[in-house]
């Protein structure tokens, strides 16, 4: 390492030693006194919109300037009425149970030993994401409610806004009473401080990584933390021979066009050759109405009605997260064929099969290895809120800790209490 | 990488790949099944003693004029005797209730999804581990009950032993109509087969170290695949003011001395200032009569009876994990000194409090941050076995995914499973 690296290093091992200092303020908190701070933090945005605002309006200029398309700068955009929206966010994660001092697991053992295993805090919550600047707020509200401390290192396109929110953040948790330490970037260390804040094992219990593809892939490779792999959703649909066609076809498009930058969104629809002469021309139409870019096997282009444009698909096309307007179509004769083009493709998110066949539901949802296997239903509604887990810190699509959507328990961890009455082993 | 490593790797990703495929098979398997075959491992252990004592007795042999230690050969060393024993861990395996189906959580959403959260097998575990034979097993039974594939990297030390147990295994798999590349190893491929193990993130789901810490801080260190990291225990008990002296002294004698190898065991002994003067001369005789090397801070050294000598402690002592007749004992003023010490030098195995006071008790069990807290009991009984768990494939002393003794369900993640009737989202 660089003479730099090595004082970035030291200085965001120190932040993370601060967390976990702050964070044991935090571990016996009562419920109420959480609570009482996210409302507090809640206030403090409302009440400090437009020194938020100014400071986004810097990052929204720079990114403006250098070229950030308009998308992105809406995502970036913060106004009074958004920063309202997002200390809503946090009066709604206040309203949520505390997960901490749930008992997972209780017994009493043979030998009089009471056993008790009790839901706790992980301690210090890495979280490293790009430009939306809602994640800080979101992130410091559910480390909070779960009672851990949390370090941040956002993107630089939101740098300022950020900082703004993290400055006000911290200022209330101190006029509660509470350390600031609770709530920490190392943005101020830039690319380093990150890379810093993923080799500080032993000091930072979990890393969520939320962003692209390329963000996730780093974070995973490069982390001596522990990591929780968020995000890529490369989902498919398979509409089996005794699907609802109608059903299908409003699922198809909810799935694909509802919302196309999300990881929940549909990217490869999958047609059993016994419906597709039907059902294909349908779905292509809809698509096409709806702006959707299609690639398609040689069937789907087959059996496209005229002027309507069906690209053919390469290996690529299947492997693919558009996150846009874009679909692959395939034709397969059967379930097995099906479940075999999900098993190649699929980034273990969120799959679908549209069927009325007991047997295949049952196949598809046991065979089908993903985070979430849907029946008859959207691929969007994948998502913490939707399942009614509250808030959700991200998807997870490794197996590890957390698979799917996560609430707040995945931001905790469990301690065995165990008392006895002079017990000795023998 | 060399040439030669490109190579391992390759071959190693096959192995996994084979794994991934094999697991299969045994996702979507009924629990007879997996008993069955499980009863038949067992079988072909026995049938195949011979076999497997005359390859052990070479490992012994190589090691002994290596000049291995007479303990560590006593670990290493398989007779009919200790076969039959491991045989009959894989028959109370095969009777322990399956994980796999378990529905963790279940609800019907408010617009008529039926969710629920079903415990599933990860699919391809890998294990790498020091010299016991009997690790081969223990991790290849517990990874075929919960469904799993195995991948095994044993020590060198074990070579002959592990080839012979690992090719019984499989041909038993094959007799039961199963795939043999459930039950895999890597030792073909040497040290190089290990680290292509670690880099197989993707293809292996987990990856459990089980041996000394140098052997687990590589794996944590190197490994893209996730890992749980297992065993380091400086494992602490303090013996507060209130104590009952007698339960204390019986306490500390078995923590420290039923079996001193073992990461449950007591490394570092504190007491109370109030009870000191009584409690310190009574159990330092007692542990250097049962052969204790004793470490001390000067209070210790101070109140020795006349011929117990207690050598000086130093930082080192505090840290260490003896695994040995060995001990470091410290004198603390109060409960909070208890508390910080024990944060400074626990590892988040086991630590304990011997106590008869009720504030005390609950201070200490919420404060202290391990894997497993005791009060009044021997930190020997933080074990998969003495807790209930019916089989243990080590003790997590990381937060993520798993915390304290790891039974049957540290070997599954779990599915969401979603049945709609149409849904769309809105």
């Amino acid at each position: 390492m660089r003479d730099s690296d090595v004082r970035v290093e030291a200085e965001v091992f120190a932040v993370a030693r601060r967390g976990k200092e702050a964070a044991r303020t935090l571990a016996t908190a009562p419920s109420s006194l959480k609570d009482a701070a996210l409302q507090a933090l809640a206030d403090a945005l409302v009440a400090s919109s437009e020194e938020i605002v100014v400071a986004n309006a810097q990052d929204i200029a720079r990114e403006r300037a250098a070229g950030m398309s308009e998308g992105l700068l809406d995502r970036l955009a913060l106004s009074p009425e958004r920063i309202t929206a997002i200390a809503e966010a946090l009066r709604d994660v206040a309203a949520l149970p505390d997960p901490v001092g749930d008992v997972v697991l209780g017994r009493t053992l043979p030998n009089g030993l009471v056993l008790r295993q009790v839901r706790v805090p992980m301690g210090v919550v890495g979280m490293i994401y790009e430009a939306r600047p809602n994640v800080t707020v979101d992130a410091a509200g559910l480390a909070l409610k779960s009672g851990n401390a949390v370090i941040l290192r956002g993107g630089a396109a939101a740098a300022c806004s950020n900082e703004a929110i993290v400055r006000v953040l911290r200022k209330a948790l101190v006029a509660q009473g509470l350390p600031a330490d609770l709530i920490q970037t190392v943005d101020p260390w830039g690319r380093p401080g990150g890379i810093a804040l993923m080799r500080a094992r032993g000091l930072v219990d979990v890393l969520i990584p939320r962003g692209g593809a390329g963000l996730i892939q780093t974070v995973v490779t490069e982390s001596l933390v522990p990591v929780i792999e968020t995000g890529v959703g490369n989902c498919h649909i398979y509409v089996d021979a005794s699907a609802d066609l109608n059903k299908a076809l409003d699922i198809v498009m909810n799935a694909k066009t509802q919302r196309v930058g999300v990881c929940n969104a549909l990217e490869t629809l999958l047609v059993s050759t016994a419906i597709a002469e039907d059902f294909l021309p349908r779905v292509l139409l809809a698509l096409a109405d709806a702006g959707v870019t299609l690639h398609g096997d040689q069937f789907t282009q087959d059996a496209a009605p005229a002027g309507i444009t069906v690209i053919s698909a390469t290996d690529d096309d299947w492997a693919t997260e558009y996150l846009a307007p874009e679909l692959a179509i395939g034709v397969v004769d059967t379930l097995d064929e099906a479940i075999e083009h999900i098993r190649q493709y699929s980034s273990g998110h969120t799959e679908a099969i549209l069927t009325s066949d007991l047997a295949a539901s049952e196949r598809f949802t046991a065979e089908v290895d993903a985070a979430a296997v849907l029946v008859n239903a959207s691929t969007r509604f994948t998502d913490g809120g939707e399942f009614g887990l509250g808030a959700e810190i991200g998807i997870s699509t490794q197996k590890l800790h957390a698979r799917g959507p996560m609430g707040l328990d995945a931001l905790t961890t469990t301690k065995w209490v165990v008392i006895g009455q002079g017990n000795v082993r023998t």
